[in-house]
């Protein structure tokens, strides 16, 4: 978990403009984190193509911000989201985010979440500030 | 604190739209409830005009959807978000918000904070989920 003694506070003590973060990094399902609290963080992530099955021990919240995400779900269901529109993934609950074309993404969830979760793979990441 | 098994269950199985939600109040000052996790509530607000010198016991993320809003800070210091931009408000911190037009806000903070924080009066809302 990050301590936010170190890597938190000048960070925090500014307006975060989302959009122009965005344009900080080009890598996709690697969470960059914008902003952190004493129980969650925001993280932001630019989705392309299909990630992993896996679950959290967690939950967290997607909010897309540009493009469209498809969050699939164990059943042959799935939700599409778009811009300004939100989902909530509880803990345990098995997903497979997806996106035809390049979409960004706001994650809300607690500090030290791991992107694959349990699952683990090539696809895991090292959330890093922006 | 709101019951989750009683309130928040089947709003939640759905895809929110923030914009949408935005339409189903005209109130000022009060917020409504359209997430909630085990961590954390998100809440969207209608500002204007300006509110009461408060603070909390945790911290709170402010994000404007729409319009534009101020929030000052002890020391003749403020800072002033536009749609897209972030601010972490820590626990502890006196701040005020104002809006010299209608803002759309959207707040992250723990479950069961109330809007005036320790300060109360007759500004002080019981949240509610749209």
């Amino acid at each position: 978990m990050p301590d936010p003694t170190v890597t938190a506070g000048p960070r925090e003590a500014n307006v975060v403009d989302i959009a122009e973060k965005f344009t900080h990094f080009t890598s996709h399902w690697s969470p960059k984190i914008i902003a952190q609290t004493s129980g969650w963080e925001i993280k932001l992530v630019k989705a392309h193509g299909e990630f992993a099955w896996h679950h959290h021990e967690v939950d967290e919240v997607f909010v897309v911000f540009a493009g469209e995400l498809t969050v699939k779900l164990r059943g042959d269901s799935e939700v599409v989201l778009r811009p300004g529109q939100l989902y909530v993934v509880h803990r345990g609950v098995e997903h497979r985010p997806y996106a035809a074309a390049e979409c960004q993404l706001i994650l809300i969830e607690p500090p030290g979440v791991i992107n694959t979760g349990e699952a683990g793979g090539e696809l895991t990441a090292v959330d890093t500030w922006i």
